[in-house]
């Protein structure tokens, strides 16, 4: 048996079952079942341009091969960037050890339709130092559960608090910035963390674009870190901004 | 009345009616039948970042109202960036001087999720000096039969071949050049004319891919130019990479 690590970039807009449709493409090819682990799911709406996943096969196909015949059954919003071997012990979703994502804020009056599907939209200013100044607040290690679906979305059915670590709501946030791109009027945040409970990104961000809108101080955050109550947090902020951008192992 | 001219970006990828669209919402909002007038029609999936377009209205909306009602009515794929009051004499179609469009060419062994509805996808290594020398023989003012929609296609809807200098086929070709951007491997050919036949951009393109692929010389250009005989050029290059990308009056 080998193991194969695939590198996986997926426009979420219109899709609900990239996995499904990976392990459909890959069972047609290596004619026998295949069960594929990602490194975790993404919301219902969201984006990867690097997702890591991993399965075993007795296939002889040639991860070249297998890279090239993937992607022409595929459609073109999933592509496999990267197919090869790994040591037999390699597992996408447990040997995670962290994960960084990205969400693009548009801050501009019109959105081009050619990037309307991975921005948030916002039409009016923001405060990006105060917003800059809340985002490195959250890192370190907290109990999130303030920035954790709220228990009626846990069931939704991509959440990563159903990951081994399910019944903790702490995490580690290793880095959380803002970047802010005059030329492209984007407004970029990054978080890389041990780990991230559902909804957890968007809820972060829902909460700094209340900061930015003068609705909290960047010290609110601690505040509503430290509650431990969902309902102090910002809303959700909308999925089509989100991209998971890194698997660090 | 007021003459309003409207700078327009759309997705051309799922939407053949940009022109009925943006008529509908405008006389929606206007309460009254409006005629627009656009510089000329893209191809069926084929996008603009700078149409232009103007409507004569009685409506006292004021421009900047108009704009965001306008892109409240629309679909996320058609945006108008612009909207202002002209003289009224000003005309998008019969004034323009030149038209700048954009095509993409993506030389990478992948295309990513989030730029397959804008370029076309060539996963082999092109001869990038090649196709400049080739690209620059077309500038000037030729006969351009050979690159026209084949008669088959001259009646399928978007031609501006029906302007008023229909039943001409010279029109000047200001420049015409090539440009490689390493970083996103991306090989953009631009061109900029007094008017365009329909299909002639992405014909000039389907053969500058054949000088590429070294199916043809650079100077076989000239001598298909010269033929004035669309069977001696190159393929219709996808619409998907098309873009629309300047008008100038």
């Amino acid at each position: 048996m080998k193991n194969i690590r695939l590198i996986i970039a997926y426009d979420g807009t219109d899709f609900h079952g990239v996995q499904e449709c990976l392990e459909a493409a890959i069972q047609k090819l290596v004619v026998e079942p295949v069960e594929l682990w990602g490194s975790g799911r993404t919301d219902a709406g969201a984006h990867a341009s690097r997702q890591v996943a991993n399965f075993k096969t007795a296939s002889p196909i040639p991860c070249a091969n297998l890279l090239k015949a993937l992607n022409d059954l595929l459609p073109p919003t999933v592509r496999v960037r990267d197919a090869r071997e790994v040591p037999d012990g390699f597992h996408a979703r447990y040997d995670a050890r962290s994960k960084t994502y990205r969400y693009r804020v548009l801050e501009a009056p019109v959105c081009p339709p050619f990037i309307w599907r991975f921005v948030c939209h916002h039409p009016y200013p923001l405060d990006h130092a105060r917003m800059a100044e809340a985002a490195r607040l959250v890192e370190g290690e907290h109990d999130f559960t303030s920035f954790a679906a709220s228990p009626a979305h846990v069931g939704e059915g991509d959440a990563e608090a159903r990951n081994d670590d399910a019944r903790s709501t702490v995490r580690t946030i290793f880095s959380s910035r803002l970047l802010w791109r005059p030329r492209t009027s984007l407004l970029i945040y990054e978080v890389r963390g041990s780990g991230f409970l559902h909804h957890m990104v968007r809820n972060i961000v829902g909460t700094l674009l209340e900061v930015g809108r003068g609705k909290l101080a960047p010290e609110d955050v601690l505040r509503i870190v430290e509650a431990r109550d969902r309902t102090k947090a910002g809303p959700t902020a909308p999925a089509r901004g989100l991209c998971l951008v890194k698997v660090e192992y």
